[in-house]
């Protein structure tokens, strides 16, 4: 194997199953999270724990970072006693979380005063893609390094994709989610509206799966409760992937439009409308709780 | 068959490839379009010609109408020498264009006024899917009326669903149009942002199509020329699915939120849009073409 | 004076005042009110009642009405004994209310048939305009029609327009009352803003009235209670101008920029958001109300 | 006077006045602009010139700056070379134009490491309450500071007031603009609207100037040129106050928003709505040039 030792860093609901799938493919892994009870079961699968990251940055070649968002792998990568300051010569850091461009090109930045390589390597697909190494991985960075990579990525998901220079995997993962972020809304309102004037809910969502407004919102998130057991809808919006993260999401993509100075009014909406999900008190909740919204709205 | 003689009225994109997949199933066909020209090739394949609506539905004890939009369905059905003026008893009209569920009650009334029966029945699946047919067909009328039409159904499309009573088959499909609409939007103001900042488009479709911000809309309609040969647009945005018409099924689904006083900000956002489309003399192309305003904007 | 009888239907929140006014210039007085308590006060200050809209038109060679909305006004004077069934051969039928211009040009219709002319002359002021008889006052209709009102427009107001012919008072009322709707918005968000971060609110309406944000809006209707004992913020949202109209008046702007197809995202916005008020129970308050779902949202 | 000599940084359309008006107050003034022919008029004047920023600011005891933007501010008083490298102990630094909060307690904490005071003090009115020295001044900062300068304020406009501390003047500013640019984006609709239905737009912004729309924004701005000769229309759109700006300060106010987590729709469509214009081209123009984007949507 190309890596003699992996470091993964945060192990929640994505990268726990994550760095299980490397430890089952053979690898060496050493773990870390500020929360001792999210590496005890990696740890009893047989990885090893560091006590921060600046220590497990000293014990791998490859270091991968799954973190909520922007502030916190700054701070875990760049920041005192960070990976940064550990990593060796020749060792690769890949950041798999989500976030702007620009912090990718910080975290290269650091990478590269240690003598090492960045990745940026967002995913698509959720828990679920985590668990069954199915994830859609889209890589930012240099090719060779992109290719001294790719077998670990291979355990991780099922498409993996090098879509260009560092930042790139960002740019890509900001504009899918936003294209989600704006599905739920427009499959909320749509719900919204037709149980407003009768339509049942759970046939709705099997029409509109064969027809042109499908999509992963529809099929795995439909907004209403009861009518897809497995749906966060159905299980009081436990997450999945949170409204804090999408509302995250979509104002990291509107801060690049911004940049770009390109107008997006879509995006623009879908973020005050995730605002007003987070003023309501639904941050913590599956993102797909932005239904309720327009459920109270509509006096449904 | 359960009915000896089906009259098609509305032989354009989607009617003329409906009408053929009837006569080929061995239905006795009779056809009519203001447009001698549309007719023409479905009496070569056998089908014989009716001077207006009002002949044909004295010939026919299934009448389907294939429209542009609410004013047409209306004029050709319930208007002077219309259908409705030549129903037998006990005939059925089944409107299967995209209408507000308004004009549905409207013909259904003046369909009973004949002693005949009425269905809903918009479908999904565009020109290709109703060439193929497997369009997905969502019907609003009683369920005794249904049973009667269904095996006509299932000759054009390959998912049939009785949704409701009279009127819920155009509610079942505003909404997924609206979803449509809005999806479009997103993927348009995604591409445009991810085109500023450099990512290839084809490849960002790609990445997308295995990613949470998959749909159709990215699939079979990228908002960019050249990415996929067969799309809109890289044939000059020939629909397709015009803009007009989207346009128009986002205002009916606008109508019918208004109806039910559901706010719907991002469907009021759409209409904006597509009537800035309209503006901009894009009436007539695919609605795809709302990624050039986009790309306008921001000086690609 | 030109005209020796006029009467006076709907004597509400504005109609009472306006029907007082007219009193005290000396013009005989003819009154109808649904509500026997609203005619009270202007029997005892002498004028007389009628029993209905139709008794009413008969008795009077002008008749003014001052009604919600579009769906009261027909039935009052285009509906069964209506008011334009009683009208006499030379009378004029004055719409003072707003109303959707098609309203308008229905209501001519009518009073054409019977004879008479009709003009659209929707006010702006406010309760507080029709006590003081400082209303602006824009006239749709024909010249000579105008000429021969004017004189009881004066009693009534302090501008008085003759802005086009029938509808175009209307037209000219909704332009304006879009704004006052949009401009609301703008205030609540800014105020919302302004509070989160610590901004006395009080001290921000005083400055603004003297900068380029300054409008009625912020000097009358400021939407944070106690900073402006007379506002209605103060007193419970009590009205003024209820949401509930001012929905209706965005929604017939609306209306109007559809057929004409300009696209008007700020208006389509508001809409929404008054939908949300008018969803979240506040369709009787003043619609300054609307700064209750910023209050809410922002956490203040 | 409470201060010997007052430095002047940025003499352009509302520096220059300003400046001239202190002047003529009595103040000994030294100027600065990077171009020296924006200086000429000042020296010829009185004033003496000043060879950069922090020459300047060796050379006065109150330092004002009427810059375009945060980025030009933060340079000339920040930066190398700046203002806050040769203000004196005890010396007082000014900031007059509309920046972001966070600029100013930047400022303000760099003239704190110099031994100086810092006030934020924005200001409304534009160029021609800058010549008649009718501005309106809301001032961010300490009590005791504020006092010290409230003269020279005061030679400056007509309102003065002091609204909080440092960065408060600045919230003040960017909501009261904020509350302009929608207030414009509505003018702008409701004259598309109006045109498009026939109505005369002199009229129109007549009736509106004594009806509950009117602001600045119809007053002196109405959106359509030739009904008004003053106003930027009828001047080719010639600024007043660009588009450039206009679209920074709501980016600014929407930064605030964003900072607090505060929902405000109808902002966030503004800033997309002049991103539009800016795409378009129009940023130098005067932002009442919102409104050709209406007009070439509304086909007028």
């Amino acid at each position: 194997m190309a890596f003699e030792r992996v470091g993964f860093i945060g192990l929640g609901r994505m990268g726990r199953p994550m760095a299980r799938n490397l430890l089952r493919a053979g690898y060496r892994l050493v773990v870390y999270d500020r929360r001792p009870e999210a590496m005890a079961p990696l740890l009893e699968a047989g990885a090893e724990a560091a006590g921060g990251p600046l220590e497990l940055a000293r014990a791998s070649d490859l270091v991968i970072t799954m973190l909520p968002g922007d502030a916190e792998v700054l701070e875990v990568c760049a920041g005192q006693d960070g990976v940064c300051q550990g990593l060796r010569s020749g060792a690769v850091l890949v950041d798999m979380g989500t976030n702007h461009p620009d912090t990718a090109r910080t975290l290269a930045r650091a990478a590269a005063r240690a003598g090492a390589d960045f990745l940026d390597a967002p995913v698509s697909g959720g828990d679920v893609g985590a668990e069954q190494a199915t994830l859609t991985i889209m890589v930012g960075g240099e090719a060779g390094v992109f290719e001294r990579v790719r077998p670990v990525f291979e355990v991780l998901g099922r498409h993996v994709f090098h879509v260009g220079p560092v930042g790139m995997g960002q740019v890509f993962k900001l504009c899918n989610n936003l294209i989600s972020a704006v599905q739920m809304v427009a499959v909320a309102e749509a719900f919204a509206v037709g149980r407003k004037f009768g339509a049942d809910p759970g046939l709705l969502r099997q029409v509109i799966m064969v027809s042109s407004g499908r999509s992963p919102a529809v099929e795995n998130r439909p907004p209403v409760p009861g009518i897809l057991p497995e749906a966060p809808a159905s299980r009081e919006y436990a997450p999945g992937f949170t409204t804090e993260l999408m509302a995250k999401d979509v104002g990291n993509f509107l801060r690049l439009a911004e940049a770009g100075k390109v107008p997006v009014p879509a995006s623009a909406l879908a973020r005050q409308l995730y605002l007003m999900a987070l003023g309501s008190g639904y941050g913590p909740k599956d993102y797909s709780v932005i239904g309720e919204l327009f459920r109270g709205w509509a006096g449904l």
